[in-house]
């Protein structure tokens, strides 16, 4: 069987998104190292322009189009970073984006995706509202869509984040990152075993939402019917891209509840002083609780964003 | 005249501190940068251990004093960040720390002095009652008084954050730091015209507590009567040591309103995604409202630190 991603997409992706995106710094954290007696190095993506990790995997597919495919724009659906991220991609090239987007997403959201000039285009807020205005809008102009993670190219892209960590911080044997619909994770994955296929790759879930561990299990996928969990990134369900990588690449999946992701977020807040969001927060949610043992390892840790509405925190309530 | 506080104190107070606080970053803010037209290195102190560059001058003035003297212990007042930094120098240095605060003191204020293991006496708000609880004590146990910044060693400690600064970010043209009691702002101008003395050093104090700007154009120390400013760190009055440095070494002292404190505090959390208190903000504030002109300049601003209590934030409300 021929691999769905390869080492060399993601070594070709990065160099092609060298120039476009940050090469954001790997932090430490003496306070949770000294509790759970090991190293932790967080590879810190909320520095990432526009906030997140999505910003590499939306670039690498942008740069992958031709441009005769690219006159008549990308477009994609989403409520979250992956919408921000495709919108400053295109904008870059010079290249008109659509975003469709849930008429009751947060004003927060809305104004990410138009502060880059990205052309949004509301649906009733349900998945078949969502498939069917972005079918509507290729239809009408022959965009190409990006999906938010079942795409090699943007799986490639999401990979070039731990191809940067395992440079930053040589000889970790572990790598966490939090799992939702599987992009970033299975980029990791393979970035991290083509340099040393004997480093744990760990992806970390909501249990509000942990389709992709339900599916591992049982081998095909098995979607969650109402995922439910702070960490907004997280909601999707795992694509069959990311899922055949995660079979064969993921070495393990753990769940974690909710109220340790806004412990684990606050404490972070409060420990790095740096601003994660909730999906974020889920990997050090499962080291906080023991459900990886760290102790005598090094471990990176993907931060995979901090867009977070200032006005609506996980901890103050409604 | 004999200078109260010379380069040399800060290089021998930097030499003598680091094994004990963190080197910590300098970090960029391009959209920042983008919209003032100049380079902005920020000195990060909200990542120093206990969240601020307190540590730097009580951990100076705790390894400065004499076996003999430390056998007494150490106190001051502080309902602040001097505080908790006193309870973690005494603590690494294996001495007994006491710190009067304000009996209406929050509870995230008391804690993160107790967490320290310092004995906290409480008084009651006003500066009458600070200073005679301190006196109390003193007379009891002999114990050193360390002044928050009125004091050659604490304003030595505080100046190696800028020395620091200069190596990370060679070739600055101007440096501006928050001016409050004028600990920070005294080191680091004498720190910065050590190096060289054409660098512009820019104190940024609240309009709601300036006393320290309207000392310098007096020329006399100049109380406000009541400082009223979310800049919880800022409110207290220059002193007669760090008064006589700045008359000398300060370039120039601006002035800034509440709301832009605010704004430029939620500005750098949402762009750069870091926890900065809002006496950090205040020079992020100037820089904002075209207070001080960057155009074309090297620019390092020292954020001073980033302890925030989350449940309580200034955007937020009551």
């Amino acid at each position: 069987m021929q691999d769905i991603l390869t080492f060399d997409d993601i070594r070709a992706a990065a160099a092609r998104i060298a120039p476009h995106v940050r090469r954001t710094p790997v932090l430490r954290c003496p306070e949770l190292e000294a509790a759970l007696g090991g190293e932790l190095h967080f590879k810190c993506e909320n520095f990432q322009e526009m906030g997140a990790f999505k910003l590499r995997g939306a670039t690498n597919a942008v740069l992958s189009l031709s441009d005769g495919a690219l006159k008549q724009g990308v477009a994609t659906h989403s409520s979250g970073n992956h919408g921000t991220a495709l919108a400053l991609a295109a904008k870059r090239r010079g290249v008109h984006a659509c975003v469709v987007m849930p008429d009751n997403a947060s004003a927060y959201k809305k104004r990410a995706v138009a502060e880059y000039g990205a052309e949004i285009i509301y649906c009733t807020p349900t998945q078949a509202g969502r498939e069917a205005a972005l079918a509507a809008y290729v239809a009408k102009t022959g965009a190409s869509v990006v999906h938010p993670y079942n795409d090699v190219a943007v799986m490639a892209g999401q990979g070039t984040a731990a191809l940067e960590l395992h440079a930053q911080a040589p000889g970790l044997d572990m790598v966490l990152a939090p799992l939702g619909g599987g992009g970033l994770l299975s980029g990791t994955a393979v970035a991290t075993h083509g340099l040393d296929p004997k480093v744990r790759v760990i992806g970390v879930e909501p249990l509000g939402a942990d389709d992709a561990w339900r599916s591992l299990q049982a081998g095909h996928i098995a979607p969650v019917a109402h995922p439910d969990t702070v960490a907004d990134g997280l909601r999707a369900t795992i694509g069959p891209l990311t899922f055949a990588v995660l079979q064969d690449q993921a070495d393990v999946v753990v769940r974690v509840e909710e109220a340790d992701i806004v412990d684990a977020m606050r404490y972070i807040w409060e420990r790095m002083k740096i601003l994660i969001e909730p999906s974020s927060a889920v990997p050090v949610a499962a080291l906080r609780r023991g459900l990886v043992d760290v102790r005598g390892h090094r471990a990176g840790i993907i931060l995979s964003g901090g867009n977070v509405d200032l006005d609506h925190l996980p901890w103050s309530g409604k």
